[in-house]
């Protein structure tokens, strides 16, 4: 088992230095990514995270140079080679390489591609059903993260602020009202039903949020509300929890250093993460 | 003259391929520039950009690691060895190279360096004194755009369109208040007074525009007012200017495909741009 990393249409040594000086990602961080889950030797949920790519890639105007089949059949290239059964693929596509100037000509540039595949630690994700603790931060970042672009200062510093003060991640409050986690979606329940943010420009669209949202609470008969709620209804909430592709779903026990409900994970979460990783175990195209 | 750029303590060849694909600027943005001007083959307000990149820095918890001697002595170098007589010198430092994880840990990061010399047009400099097109957009920024950081997709979408329509750059609406323009700042002449955005968070303290409100505007006795103004206000204005490193004082001849005040390079903003000129030949440590 070894972690791989493919660019542009050969493997590399992982960390290679062969990304020009005047790539767009690296002067403009112009470019987008995808994280996909690698469960039992498979991708989780393929075509979901290819049709988000290609719409961060339509909504940033960025051309799909790699034709749908050869993309799912690089993921499962990828992961044979490495003979990783359980980690995640990650995959970045930049605008192009040219001397740094802000707007772009389409018709001149190459986007370049960027896979890599990493191991899990099962141990420690297995871990995370104990329950994780979360923080408030105000919500700085831009008015579209619904598109999965590589401008990710603000989720660098309010994740490091949050694992400085030991907490597994941050939850965004915008003008007062919950977004998202910094690495992730969130949710929290009330008299037994699950409130989410809407999936609209303030949100980046999880797909484990998704399979929650549509799959999961459903064949639970759980009711799902997408809408949106504040700092108090979040403070006071029975239960909350975090969505993400790697941790699935994640009970948050300890908000602001205060216990969430009794402190220990909740029964609604702990059946939604049951029924979550039933999903997973399916497996899913 | 030649272009000139250098990376990590040695001179490379533009664009060359030796950033590391676990560079932090690569895979989340994560890092600062600074872009100075070069007039008669001296940096023009070169304290004032190190201190801005200085305090970007500190804001993004990126350790300085070249003494500020060093710094300077690079610049009068990399001016020296290129023969760039006019032109403009950008520095970009990213956190440093890890495997990619949100949250950094300082110790164990080294951060990147890259400065490059580039040439200006000055016929094409000169012509912006004709007066130049803009278009209103809204400001989907984040809300730190004081920290000079890569991030920049927003303002990369942005410039684009507006270079689409034939503008030479795009004006920022934040819910519905006049904030900066995609690359430069942003004033307004009404009644003889000039107002500007003050230089809160949601503004990059253009050192163009600090000289504007510090020293040329006082010289003349034209009263600045740092306010917040709206878009009505903006379309209603007798001129309109952008101020920026390699152009100077801009005038705004046309808005929205509309004329400012007669359609002519305002009388104010003409009496800024020679007075800026002359701060300009004049130097500036």
């Amino acid at each position: 088992m070894k972690e791989l990393t493919y660019f542009n249409g050969e493997f590399v040594e992982p960390g290679a230095k062969c990304v020009s000086l005047d790539d767009r990602g690296y002067t403009f961080g112009d470019g987008v990514y995808e994280v996909t889950r690698v469960h039992e030797g498979r991708c989780f949920a393929f075509s979901y995270h290819q049709d988000r790519l290609y719409r961060s890639m339509r909504e940033m105007d960025i051309p799909v140079r790699m034709p749908p089949d050869d993309f799912q059949e690089l993921h499962e290239i990828i992961i044979e080679q490495s003979g990783i059964t359980e980690g995640y693929i990650y995959v970045q596509i930049t605008r192009g390489v040219s001397p740094r100037h802000h707007a772009y000509d389409r018709s001149k540039l190459e986007p370049q591609f960027l896979m890599s595949i990493h191991p899990v630690d099962m141990d420690e994700v297995n871990r995370l059903a104990d329950g994780v603790k979360a923080i408030t931060l105000p919500d700085e970042r831009w008015a579209r993260v619904d598109i999965k672009t590589l401008n990710l200062v603000p989720n660098v510093l309010a994740q490091t602020k949050a694992e400085k003060k030991g907490a597994y991640a941050a939850i965004y409050l915008r003008d007062g009202i919950c977004t998202e986690g910094s690495t992730s979606n969130v949710f929290v329940v009330k008299d037994g039903i699950i409130y989410t943010h809407p999936a609209d420009h303030f949100i980046l669209k999880g797909i484990t949020r998704q399979m929650v949202v549509t799959k999961v609470a459903p064949s639970l008969g759980i009711t799902v509300l997408e809408k949106e709620f504040d700092k108090e209804f979040l403070a006071n909430a029975d239960e909350i929890f975090f969505s993400d592709t790697i941790g699935g779903v994640i009970p948050v026990t300890t908000l602001d250093r205060q216990p969430v409900g009794d402190g220990k994970p909740g029964k609604v979460s702990q059946r939604l993460a049951d029924g979550y990783n039933k999903v997973l175990d399916e497996g899913l195209a």
